[in-house]
């Protein structure tokens, strides 16, 4: 018979940290902790197969399931000597979701469960403290009635705020146990004047109500949102742990905190967290008292005036820390600990990996090698590619004016700028536009995630360092500052005021996550500085990866910029950006607007110089390395003139009129530009432009040999559909080669490839194949073509799409497997097939994507090609995704 | 040892019909006839393999060709009694080429070959007509000199002009020998200053040069675009044929012709042809002189003055006429004969199946089954598919006013109007900029073969009805009007005048290929009436067929035109067609600008009546029959108000301002809209769309089954791109049905499937035929996403492409087979492993070609599905491809 309920606590532990799946990670860890003799107050968990069963079964228990709760309790009367239910030494318990990866805030926690007006007297007698109980007991009902009953949380804190301004108080703390009592009984009524029943006595229904409500909470909005935004299947299901209350709130020797062995923010190896003496755990997370520190040292650092704990319990402090590196080393990971001190006795209620900024994910790891916790290998594992995003970014020029407004708590790194955004949907709506959003709210709650994730960064009134806010924008590497008291936001008039100045939805903002500043306006950015930790985690990469990263890059300031972030050459250089430079962009037009050859050929003299020197320069910074140039790609559309002055300009240049030059740009109008006159099918059509880029090719790299390293240029032809036009355009570029080779007398190695980034290109790859010496997969062509999304387009439905799962994730930013990806495999078997040696990799955007990197990997490219801030994040993907195949 | 060299005539056949990849279709019929005892000038033919063989070797012929060369002059000298290069008695010959398909005008012929200084006094003295001898020398100089040396053939015509001028005469018969004697030293001095050596004068030269010139031509330009335009691959190579030399302009008992043993406009059963006395086989092609009619019936149904064949040469005449019968009975076909008359002795010099109008192609088939000639299948196999389109199509309103201002020949059937394009070139540019163009020439030749393509309809100013544009344009279908020799086309001024009045270029004119009718401007058209050959042979086609045809139509009028048509259903209905009623569009564009589901709703409400009585409609005239209809699939800016006054209206429509439905419609504006927000896109976005249209689907389709017969709707969402997609909008489908099913208290059968038109779909369709009862292939867009081809812009290079054989064909206009088609049969093999039974078939306009019809065949559809003028191609085209797989 399948067994639903795992006990944990007085020496007992049916499960263990290996039992994540069944037990979630809360049930897991606790187990755990329990089995390392660590003070964890006993209880028991309902497996996630349970959620499973529930949902599979009409949202019914099995008869079973009574029976082993029952049994589970009674582990639980045993070990803390109270009875459920009871008169006499009534036991209260929490109800708490665990699912098997954190989702925090998502799921809901009852605590205090076993309270009634018969228990609520026994635990005020027992304690000795019937302000205690009977705030207890109304925080219980507030909760219950919350998150099992359904009632709206606004009804129960607007009868607090009566009754504390009939009283004329300002502080929960200033309330008596009387005061207390008379809102138990207003809330009563509210619940049973809401829902036509009273609030349940019975400890029993209190309980299986409790249990159904963790196990329905899975499937709500908000859970499945988060879900599909952390790629966590449904199927996961959720635990349900049932644990002996303990309080922090039983007064001045009880506190409640939470904790993490080292520093998530920086990586520095000191604890780092919060407590507030006298309180619930909700209190401290929830950010309406504001926490004192746990160390001294982290008080004096920012001269608070509240003692640390080390200084306020020491001895309670001194076990705190040893279980910190009891923890720290039996999980060999720095842990995020919840723990309670109830009247002077420490208890532990959670511990798990902790979520870390990318900074302190590189600086951990590294240090965990040096100190032999971990092997390199397992540090390259750790550190999550997306996360280095932060690090690589720009971040705040310290020589930039700032205009700042007021400084709140550096809760996630990097800097934003942003379009002020009061509500997550508009936030949202304001993204999809095309704006930099940065979200301004009081403070942020669940229901705010998608908002979270369509803004650059979050900016909060409310809620300290580990605030929802706090926590949510590190998982997601949106900078934050939290907490950020002197910001007034009137809800009506949509206005933040801070510091006598007033903004509104729309103006702009900047945030620096790392200082905690506010600034008004846009405020420049520099270049990071990469630390020895990154250095030293980027070479253990380096040893375990396959393939090569090279850089998608045409300026010579992204070459350098991506050779110092370790690109091994480059994957996809542009040359029609080449073309937008002021200097050049009139004998473009000129080139595009001649209805001759003639013409054409006039224009294309003027460029070819250019675009030798170019080519020139990049091959000099990509010295010894691979340089794959794309030939002209775009519609000729795009460097239309555009205003009255630029048709003058090319008039005068090529000697036509301007009426002229209209008619032909009008001819060259498309309504699918991206489906269009495009790719080698103008190299098809005028095949001397062609010719003249592939000059260029030819003479510079003959040029830069001469004078250094030789340079290895890879041609790539782009949106080919099929063999005869590699090949046309194939013969044209070995014939200039030729030519140049003969007029210069020297020769240099180059290789001629295509990009496959059409279906049929894919589809064709084996005949292509025979011209071709290397594929490079332009998936985010091959993406629109084979989903049929133009990404300019997409932005009205896409959001829309991935979060109704009607596509997996957005498929212009991680590869979309089961599609374009059997494309992509199909066309290396097909050009493997017909020549073995084929050269293939990927110059889509994806190739900075680690989900993509780990398909390119089990593809079997031999590199990944993408911008140059994201070569550090494909280098570790690439490592990881060769280490997960060994 | 290879055999390169086939002989026959004089009781010789070394080949016969069956041989026709290796001789070519002249080759083998010369040796056919030969052996069926026809009289046919000895010769022998040089294989198609040596054309491969010459291409292959670097354009050298192997050295063992001289000697089977030899022999077979050898054979020729021995049946004539003549020796080539003789002084007495000299054999002179023709070279033609002669390629597996006919290939009118394409390929060159020399005649008169081995006349030199000396034998043509040779020829002089024997055949007692001087000037016969030195008019076939200077004949002879003029072709080889064209066709073999490669000058400008201007040279010899001006000089043959001025000779006149300097002697005062018009016409050619009015030249003496000493003229043509005088005139040959002209131009032997001509070619001697042009080539800087003299006209060759040795006779085994001459041959090899015109061999060699044969096989040369097989590769120039226009034969290459020939055999693109008609996939005739360049592998199959030319014949060359030697014959004998027969003279038909060896005075008045001699004459040259062509004939074909039925009509080939209408497939009469009564010889057609035309003949010319004391003329060589060119003449009458070339359409210089105007020829005589062979039959006394056909000239005088045309009044000519001119004796025919029948009444000038009685005897030879009977002869050629039981020719005609017995050609005809040996190769059960209509033929197409060319013959000469030599001193009152016919001799034929080819036959070959002819070419014929739809029309006749129908009449003949059915008259040859009547007269067991061949069978019913043989029939269907007979009948081109694509022809049938000229029988199809509408023609000239009898009523509507015509505005004649000349009557040419009817050389080609049906009628077109278009505006006057003067040169190939020029009409091809104008037709891809989407004018319908009339290629007006004084005569075409084979370099205006891609102009003709381009054209609706060819008129021409000289030339009969087997001129060359005569020819041509019935083999493409395209209308003619020849020999209107009351056009007179100034190229300087480029002008056509007639009757006295002038056009320009891009002026309109209507020809009705039919009567040979030239009229001003644009004449209104009217439907076809089909022939009972056209039901006969329908009925034969549907008895072979295994695939059913259906019917892509909307209007009541399309689809009632469909039914008479044989359509079995409807494959595509397009509901957004029915949105563009001038009624309807204000509702649509208050639906589209709706930034709510509300107002959107609102909108829908006015439309749902609408959209229920269009789908009524169309279930009456379909009943019983299956009905697809797509949902709603453009992108929404289609609908988008064009004008002010439209915006007036839908701002009053919908109670808002016309300034926000600007911005609106601003913010709808998309760059790639065939790749934008469309399909089932907007059913997700907009579900209320999709709900309404289903509402109005099942509520018809209820009220038509309590009439009459119960149609059955199939559903077909649009533009899917997986399962998840498919799946929320088939929910919705299905309670929509339930909800109107329960309203109504009755049900009715219906299906739900989907459109597989993006490369993904195909990809994925195992997932999607979870969801699907049915797939559809949407082949046009499938071939836009597949190749990354905007139909709508690939005008500009998409001709190049096929022109240089860098795409097979017009991938719109014939589906792409291995690009396109791989997709399909994935998405089949598939759908099919999922759900064995699904329904499959294509709605793109691929299933009115007959070529993607024979693929669909092979694919294992079960149905096709066109615009009603092509069902009965289908039907055919569907029956032919059954049979092929016999």
């Amino acid at each position: 018979m399948t067994k639903w309920v795992y006990r944990f606590g007085g020496g007992v532990s049916d499960g263990g940290k290996g039992d994540k799946n069944l037990l979630g990670g809360k049930g897991a860890n606790l187990a755990e902790m329990a089995s390392i003799g660590l003070p964890v107050p006993p209880g028991f968990t309902i497996t996630t197969e349970m959620c499973t069963a529930f949902y599979d079964n009409g949202e019914q228990f099995p008869e079973e399931l009574t029976s082993e709760v029952q049994s589970g309790l009674g582990h639980i009367e045993k070990i803390t000597g109270k009875t459920f239910g009871a008169s006499q030494q009534p036991l209260l318990v929490s109800v708490r979701s665990g699912a098997r990866a954190s989702m925090p805030g998502m799921m809901d926690t009852v605590l205090n469960l076993g309270l009634n007006d018969d228990t609520v007297e026994a635990l005020a007698r027992e304690s000795g403290d019937e302000r205690f109980a009977w705030d207890s007991y109304r925080r219980f009902i507030q909760m219950y009635s919350d998150v099992v009953l359904g009632l709206d949380h606004y009804v129960f804190e607007d009868a607090l705020e009566i009754a504390k301004e009939d009283k004329g108080v300002a502080l929960d703390t200033e309330m008596t146990a009387d005061d207390w009592r008379a809102l138990v009984a207003i809330f009563k009524a509210k619940v049973e004047e809401e829902l036509g029943r009273p609030f349940p006595q019975d400890p029993q229904d209190q309980l299986w109500g409790g249990i159904r409500a963790v196990f329905a909470s899975w499937q709500t909005e908000r859970a499945k949102v988060y879900r599909r935004l952390n790629d966590i299947p449904a199927s996961w299901g959720t635990a349900v742990n049932v644990q002996a209350m303990v309080f922090g709130n039983m007064g001045d020797t009880s506190a409640t905190g939470v904790a993490f062995t080292r520093d998530p923010s920086t990586g520095n190896n000191a604890y780092y967290g919060e407590f507030l003496i006298n309180a619930q755990g909700e209190d401290v997370v929830a950010g309406i008292r504001t926490p004192q520190y746990l160390t001294r040292e982290a008080r004096e650092a920012v001269k608070a005036s509240k003692p640390s704990m080390e200084e306020a319990m020491p001895e309670v402090y001194a076990e705190l820390a040893a279980t910190f590196e009891k923890l720290e080393a039996h999980y060999a990971d720095m842990q995020d600990i919840e723990f309670t001190v109830e009247q002077g006795k420490l208890w532990l209620l959670q511990t798990r990996n902790g979520k870390r900024t990318a900074k302190a994910a590189l600086k951990i790891a590294v240090d965990m090698v040096a100190d032999g916790l971990i092997s390199e290998e397992e540090a390259v594992r750790r550190v999550e590619p997306q996360a280095l995003d932060q690090l690589l970014h720009p971040t705040l020029d310290p020589d930039a004016k700032r205009d700042v407004l007021t400084v709140g708590l550096p809760a996630s790194p990097g800097a934003a700028s942003g379009v002020i955004a009061f509500t997550a949907d508009e936030a949202e709506r304001r993204a999809q536009l095309g704006d930099d959003v940065l979200l301004v709210r009081v403070e942020t709650s669940p229901e705010d995630i998608h908002g979270m994730h369509a803004a650059r960064g979050i900016l909060t009134a409310r809620g300290g360092m580990t605030s929802h806010a706090a926590v949510v924008a590190r998982g997601m590497g949106r900078p934050c500052v939290s907490g950020a008291g002197a910001l007034s936001i009137d809800r009506d008039s949509q206005t933040l005021t801070v510091a006598g100045r007033s903004f509104k939805e729309g103006d702009r903002l900047t945030i620096d996550g790392g200082t905690g500043e506010v600034m008004a306006g846009e405020v420049a950015t520099v270049q990071p500085e990469l630390s020895g930790d990154f250095a030293a985690l980027m070479e253990w990469a380096d040893k375990v990866r396959r393939m090569a990263v090279r850089t998608n890059a045409e300026t010579p300031a992204d070459c350098r910029a991506a050779r110092e972030f370790g690109a091994e050459g480059i994957g996809l250089c542009r040359t029609e950006h080449m073309f937008f430079d002021a200097d050049r962009i009139t004998s473009v037009r000129q080139m595009i607007l001649s209805d001759d050859e003639g013409g054409r050929r006039e224009a294309l003299a003027k460029l070819l110089p250019e675009q030798r020197s170019d080519f020139a320069e990049i091959f000099r910074i990509m010295a010894g390395l691979p340089v794959t140039i794309r030939l002209l790609d775009p519609p000729l559309h795009e460097f239309m003139p555009q205003r009255e002055s630029d048709y003058d300009d090319v008039a005068r240049a090529s000697g036509t009129s301007v009426d002229r030059l209209k008619r032909r740009a009008a001819e060259l109008h498309e309504f699918n530009p991206m489906l269009g006159h495009r790719g080698v099918r103008l190299g098809v059509t005028y095949p001397e432009i062609y010719e003249m880029q592939a000059r260029a090719i030819f003479e510079a790299a003959l040029d830069v040999q001469a004078e250094s390293e030789a340079p290895l240029p890879e041609i790539m032809v782009p949106l080919v559909m099929g063999a005869p036009e590699l090949l046309q355009i194939r013969t044209l570029i070995d014939r200039v080669a030729e030519q140049v080779f003969t007029e210069r007398g020297e020769k240099i190695a180059y290789l001629v490839g295509t990009m496959i980034e059409l279906p049929r290109a894919a589809l064709r790859a084996g005949d292509i194949a025979e011209h071709a010496d290397f594929f490079s997969f332009g998936t985010n062509d091959l993406t629109q073509t084979t989903l049929g999304i133009s990404r300019d387009d997409a932005a009205r439905f896409l959001g829309e799409y991935v979060d109704k799962g009607l596509l997996p994730k957005d498929p212009f930013v991680s590869l979309d497997e089961t599609g374009v990806g059997e494309l992509v495999e199909m066309a290396v078997e097909r050009g493997r097939a017909t020549r073995p040696d084929i050269k293939l990799g990927i110059c889509g955007e994806h190739g900075g994507d680690p989900a993509s990197v780990h398909f390119c990997e089990k593809a079997g490219l031999a590199y990944v090609s993408c911008s140059p801030y994201r070569v550090p994040i494909a280098r570790l993907a690439a490592a990881q995704a060769a280490l997960a195949r060994q």
